[in-house]
């Protein structure tokens, strides 16, 4: 069997698409803003949609003669346990539609309004939002700047637990940053946690895009007293390009957190999934290491073109080691342009990539820049951003 | 154009789906029992979930450059203003997964813990278990036999309502019976609501389903001041067969209402939905009209075909006329079945439909059996009971 391949999608049908990748900007700028590539979807995954559609099999989603979420909370558990040697329990496993729904309802089991929520800066907006609207106070803890890369900050991290925080957020590997927190770095969180009695919500759906053989590390992975302070949030929809089909996995690493979350939400407030979704990720997650294996390929070959190609024709541009994930940290500060880096990238150079002041108020030097695309889009991206530059300079 | 025909889907692909109706029973038993049917889906609406698979369209949803489920909210306001004349406010919709979904957040949002709430028997039971989960008190209140015609007891409405019961759900087209309220019926309930100030919950998932030209009203159609206690809650996966793309909508009929909903719920707790789902309804509500007639006179065909089969065949078996859904209610009282009905058609006959015991304690002489099927194995059932029945006499 040869190995299958990760491909781009043709950049004319990328432009039929009704997603925000493709309409979020005009038509004139190139897209690099939401987190999503252009990914054709893995042949595994596409066979278990194609079957679903196929046999019209749109009744009530029984899998094996159990509901269908029990399935996909099985996937989650061998998954975890193939690649980790982490023994999730499946009957731990709250199927969610989304992580930022995932987020809101952690929040609200296991804090009170007005308690303190903290989480990494810069960070994923929703996690700033979804701690407002429901009532909570957010603690920022910034990541300490060493050159371009993106360190913990220990000392920082135990004022900011010890200051009354009951939950953080980790996102790991890190979005915006791509960062990939190594196990001692985790290990000495998790310490912290524990001190302070800390719940831990651990974002980790871009596990599977770590680069360059890193290790990524689940931080419920790290022993029994990590998993029971831990929730687990994750998905294939990121590494899949799958985000329509939302669907999503909680893992509660302890008897404790399920029941206090149970207490919290009766049975079918936070709703069901839809049977595509389900299968798509059971194929995904059961299936899908091979695909991954091309794509992760695919990806350094991107990450490393975007570096090179910044390094000798935009050398002031700063470039965020990137560990994992498919996006790039930029920091434009040394061009200081105008209204920050959002505008000059989506005004002068016509590529749509978020302001790192999306990321939190203090970055707006920065971009982050999805670099999931082909070759030509990624290079069609890069010219026009060095001819912005270029252009600024004069 | 030739108008559509609503097909039944081939009985050896039926027998290879992974839904509730064709494994919950054994394989030698003929299912009737979950509340789906074995249509195919209309043409119209596997053209929307095709493209989306056809074209890998499956980034994060926008549709018309807004999140997806605003243009499944626009969908139902169109069809409500063209259907009933009801101008049901698109930004007052807001999606959900299904209808237990709703109906859990709803008992959630406007009754509190001990607070009670009413809904006709028999029942769907999820009405039930979403007020035992939540901790609200369940007040039954039982629909008045009339001969086999099931009707309002408005005496007891009144009793219900003045005992402090805070939330009525009420179900229409009636599951299980069948019976389409009248607007006469509605406006008296309505006006016993606005008496006692009872928030209504209208599960109206069946409005399509209405047979021999009879007309569904929306409760929330019956004037402003109905609208503004009443939550609408209504879903194509009926009508076309589609529950396992679970989408949904609840529609508030004030502004009142729905800020008690939000300040209960923060956005994005209750979970986004697939774009799969949100096309397929979106297509459904936009075109499907044309083939839910042929579908609504197929199942007005099978109707009477049970009731002229059993009436020739079992004239002891009590039939409730069928206004509306594709289930009948079918009273075995008069052959007094040992254990109840559901047993006895499941066990005797090998017909997999539910025994009225779920529906209600009082039920067991009746049973809930399922019509939306094709003449030949809605034949072969009959058979069956008609066999069996003949064996019990003998």
């Amino acid at each position: 069997m040869t190995p299958p391949t990760a491909a781009v999608l043709p950049e004319e049908l990328l432009r039929t698409h009704r997603d925000v990748r493709w309409t979020e900007f005009s038509p004139d700028m190139l897209p690099a803003g939401v987190a999503g590539t252009d990914m054709a979807t893995a042949p595994v995954v596409l066979e278990a949609i194609e079957r679903l559609v196929r046999d019209q099999d749109f009744g009530y989603p029984l899998r094996n003669g159990r509901p269908a979420g029990e399935a996909l909370a099985a996937a989650f558990s061998r998954r975890m346990a193939r690649l980790y040697g982490w023994q999730a329990d499946a009957a731990a496993v709250v199927p969610v539609a989304d992580l930022v729904q995932g987020v809101t309802a952690t929040i609200m089991a296991f804090t009170a309004p007005g308690d303190s929520v903290a989480a990494h800066m810069p960070s994923y907006q929703p996690f700033r939002t979804a701690t407002a609207a429901t009532g909570r106070r957010f603690v920022p803890m910034p990541l300490r700047a060493n050159g371009d890369r993106y360190e913990l900050d220990l000392q920082q991290a135990r004022e900011a637990f010890s200051s009354g925080v009951r939950l953080f957020i980790l996102c790991n590997p890190h979005n915006p940053t791509g960062r990939v927190f190594t196990r001692a770095e985790l290990q000495a969180l998790v310490e912290l946690a524990q001190e302070f009695d800390v719940v831990i919500v651990s974002d980790e759906i871009h596990s599977d895009l770590v680069l360059d053989g890193r290790e990524h590390v689940p931080v419920a992975a790290l022993g029994p007293e990590a998993a029971a302070r831990t929730v687990t949030l994750t998905s294939a929809t990121k590494s899949f390009n799958l985000p329509a089909l939302r669907t999503a996995v909680m893992h509660f690493g302890s008897e404790a957190l399920l029941r206090t979350f149970e207490r919290h939400f009766p049975p079918r407030l936070l709703g069901q999934l839809s049977a595509m979704g389900i299968d798509a990720t059971i194929a995904a997650w059961d299936h899908g290491d091979p695909w991954l294996d091309a794509f992760r390929l695919h990806l350094g070959q991107m990450r490393d073109r975007l570096h090179d190609r910044l390094a000798a024709e935009a050398p002031l541009v700063g470039f965020t080691p990137i560990e994992g994930t498919f996006m790039a940290w930029l920091d434009f500060g040394r061009h200081l342009p105008e209204g920050g880096a959002g505008a000059f990238l989506q005004e002068q150079a016509k590529v749509g990539a978020y302001g790192g002041d999306i990321f939190g108020e203090d970055y707006s030097r920065h971009a982050r820049l999805v670099f999931g695309t082909s070759r030509e889009l990624l290079d069609a991206m890069i010219d026009r951003i060095v001819a912005a530059l270029r252009r600024n300079a004069r």
